[in-house]
């Protein structure tokens, strides 16, 4: 297999980003399949790359034109083309949320140890963003010590309309969930979700900022503040303290003015920036390794916890009590 | 009155330091009279500042030679000393905390109103901190909007034997406490404390770190971690966040060095050198303010607020509960 | 021209390092031969990369096989290669210095002009960086008016034992020639090398630090350190100062740490990951460009006028005087 | 001597001002005489603080109501007042320049060297900035290693119509001049002028900004740019490169705001802020000093060398032209 044929499924925002990024920046592949619901937009991407457009999701996963499959439909429908994939046989990148629901969850990882190999990988990016990485690198090279807390904040500059209390759990905490799970190397124990006073620029009806409270099973407090509405950019901050000491992911960098009696450096507006080198990382990654016929990143078991994390959080938020995560035992075949 | 003569009730470490500060950095006072239990080093102190010793204390505040008093004596005679300066009709300068009791703190807001005129100035010196000044500045001016959250903590680099879980809340967070009363110019209505995992380096009995969770009147939510071994030096970080952007409490300045691939500013290891000029104006305004028959600084009411939450906060850590702050509403003689 | 079929003229450190970077993160190209006088070293990167191996330069050049040229033999060798393929019109990559001699850069820059197309591109790879890339931008904004001076610094750790003074201008400053004509957009006018203390860890030959003074035809005045043996890592500054405020390069991002009593962030110690991003961007773009006929990068002239200036701030540091540079008009060819 | 009986000769801007600081700020002093060309002023000045008005400085020198003198007269009469001053045998802080005219400042130093002790001190403030001081320290720490170069740069925002390309130098610059000298323990051998593009924002007549280049003894190489238009703040910064690593001044502390976009600390306007503490410590340490006797700041000489080396370099920047600077040997009596 000299160059890897990708069929992607989905050709919404982020489904035409990772195609033009399997275009111009990964090497060693080409976008042969693509499918849409919206037919007049998928034809147009399809030519655009010389792909040849279908219909059916499905129908595309069992192409032969197709190696390996990029799964970026709306969420609902993430879990069914991933456990098609599993089906074919084929590597499959699907963008978080692995799927929207538990059962779904479960329905894919045993789907995937019964056919006996990884083959899925989550699109949890972060894991691949340089300063993520040294963050990791720092901790796990013992020089802060014994992990006790972890402070975080996510906050994004503005939220659309369609953005709800629970959505801001389960999209952008998400993320959250999934990173700390991976920097700590530790599973959740309990959750709870504090309301603070209402950012009137919020909807009436959203819940904004929240702040979600883990504890890990080593005993870990983590707090990540969530916010829609920061009015002021998109910012990702995360301070890890150990016994010994503390480390800070760095911000992106940024030139230096002094004008106006004021010395700044920019704050970047969204997210599409601020992760851009981690998206091409993870997708160069995936390739790469799919041509060595493996699946070394985020796996269907990430994606099973994230989703059970932040299921639990949303009842924390909704009953405000503090609760239990049933994290179950992670099977060897995930280690 | 062109000189103010002051009395000092306790030489301890931090007695010393004052009457040391109000003898070389503040201008128009002088110390005539020191009280201390222990007579050989109270008379050794009197001796070296030329002033006069008393065995008694309530015998110093009492004595024609002192126009002004400062309490700097263990921290269950703070009560009994302040209330001697107010029968004596004295202001009085005390250390944090006021008093170690709910009902000692009643009993000075009560004598304080029926004297008529506040007289009394806790020695909460966060807030003559320019850090801290420019920070509320910048609340009032409207620039960060309206406040939601303050994300905070407070890390001492090692504690002395003597430190306990309880006094973590009431000695170290008691200064967080009323710092953010201050900054946020609200009250508290509900607490929790969250335990984190413990630090080996901390006493097996230590509740170490801890995390305050305040939430005030307006609906504002706090963080404090309250750390004893940061392990890496003592260390005071404030972001108070608001509807349209954050400001955050700067660093003291330390030369940047570049050595051996590392860029690094020094962080201080105690209290002692963070706030030193915060006790240094605090003093010097306390003094100026005496000289023209005011008292401006955090009053007695402020004094009886922190003793409150902390001990709330107190039953709240061993309750692992959260718990209503039932603060009563400030009298007009305080506002 | 589907995949654009490279030759890399020369398999030293630099030439490995970018047959790598063709290799693994440049899409739609492929490293068809290699040439190297070390035949032994030459024919096991043929290997590893399935690529052809050539004796001789020129006649890789020539071959079929090769739509265009990198060039990465030793400095000397540069001007022969560059010369070789605009005569076969390929396009060519040659890295810096272009030449080592300036009646080699007319030469070259006559012979691209009568072959009538710019198809020769210069490795000044800090022009790809996004550093260096918004700093461009910052001051092209108008932000800080008209730009009235720059100060910079150029350090490495440790120099190799073959460092000489003379390289230290030509081999390390010759980047800050290129940067700076291209960040400010003007040609030099004079110039002037500073000798500083001498540093005792440099050879006893070698002068270490300089200090590189430019003016430009603007009157922009540009000083520039150039160490050899900072001692602490590799470390490139810029501010850029203009009528209204001023503009500086970013720092590499790196965690931030709290450890014993320092605050500190990693400095890299050599340019090899300080310019990762730049050297990938550099080749990407270049490749892009070739494939669509073009080449958009630093030009000959681009190298010539760097020969030229490196060369008058030799003769200055030698003579220990302020000189002319005297920069011809730039063709319209080159603008 | 108990109090202190200072008397003021000048009551302009800075002339009040450090009759404020020594009223509010300093203890052990008080202000009992002030004189001052201008009667109305000085007289309401002298009513103010309770002092006795002087039309006469010579004669307030004089005075047995005087103990220690300090002169904030204009520039050109500085010396007159020192030379009194010395002849009445009273300690006297002098602002900078010591005086305009070399010769002047040999006068003083050869009448104090004949009164036999030092009594003479120098306003340079920066000396007791508690950065420059945190430098100092690092540099004789031997952290950094050997001393090769500094760079620096002094900033105003903006200058009054009565500034001057020679007064940029012997007003701004002055303070540079001595600071460096402090900072290396070193004094000066050469010194250059370099004049880059002329900033539109200054009066045409002037040149501005410049930038002194000096060597000192050692070989260390300083260059300092001073700017009257900064156009953004008052900014001064100085980074000191020994042989192991480089130590940076601080900027003064500032809260961070995130706000639009932009994460942004505060930068001053003026100096009259940002050397606020080094302008209380020094008037604290003089009246501290000669109550027991001593005079331990910048001394007379170092007034002379900073009067000389300005001299040196309105003469190089004159004739654009590097010239020796003729240094003296110090007296035993100023090591």
């Amino acid at each position: 297999m000299d160059i890897l044929k990708i069929g992607v499924v989905g050709t919404g925002a982020i489904g035409r980003e990772h195609i033009r990024r399997l275009h111009e920046k990964v090497p060693g592949c080409t976008v042969t399949a693509v499918s849409e619901i919206n037919e007049e937009v998928g034809r147009e991407v399809a030519k655009q790359y010389n792909a040849r457009y279908y219909k059916d999701g499905v129908e595309l996963i069992n192409s032969p034109d197709v190696d390996a499959v990029v799964v970026t439909a709306w969420d609902p429908a993430h879990a069914k083309y991933v456990l098609a994939s599993i089906r074919a046989g084929k590597f499959v990148f699907c963008e978080k949320p692995m799927a929207t629901e538990i059962s779904e969850c479960r329905e894919i990882v045993e789907a995937e140890q019964a056919f006996g190999k990884r083959i899925v990988q989550i699109g949890f990016m972060r894991r691949y963003d340089p300063g993520y990485a040294a963050l990791k690198k720092t901790i796990e090279s013992g020089a802060i010590g014994e992990v006790l807390m972890v402070h975080a904040c996510h906050r994004n500059m503005t939220h659309a309309p369609s953005m709800s209390s629970d959505m801001s759990i389960k999209n952008s905490g998400i993320h959250e969930i999934d990173i700390m799970r991976w920097l700590l190397n530790d599973d959740y124990a309990a959750g709870q979700v504090v309301l603070p006073r209402h950012n009137s620029y919020a909807g009436p009806e959203m819940q904004d900022p929240q702040i979600m409270m883990l504890q890990t099973k080593k005993g870990i407090a983590i707090d990540v503040e969530i916010a829609q509405n920061s009015g002021y950019g998109y910012d990702i901050q995360c301070e890890v303290v150990g016994e010994l000491g503390t480390v800070r992911l760095p911000d992106p960098p940024s030139v230096v003015k002094k004008l106006g009696c004021k010395r700044s450096t920019d704050i970047q507006p969204g997210w599409e920036t601020r992760f851009i080198d981690a998206y091409d990382i993870e997708l160069s990654s995936w390739v790469r390794e799919v041509k060595n016929g493996r699946s070394a990143g985020p796996t269907s078991w990430d994606g099973y916890m994230a989703c059970l994390t932040a299921t639990v959080l949303g009842e924390c938020r909704e009953e405000q009590l503090r609760k239990e995560i049933p994290t179950p035992e992670c099977p060897e075949f995930y280690k």
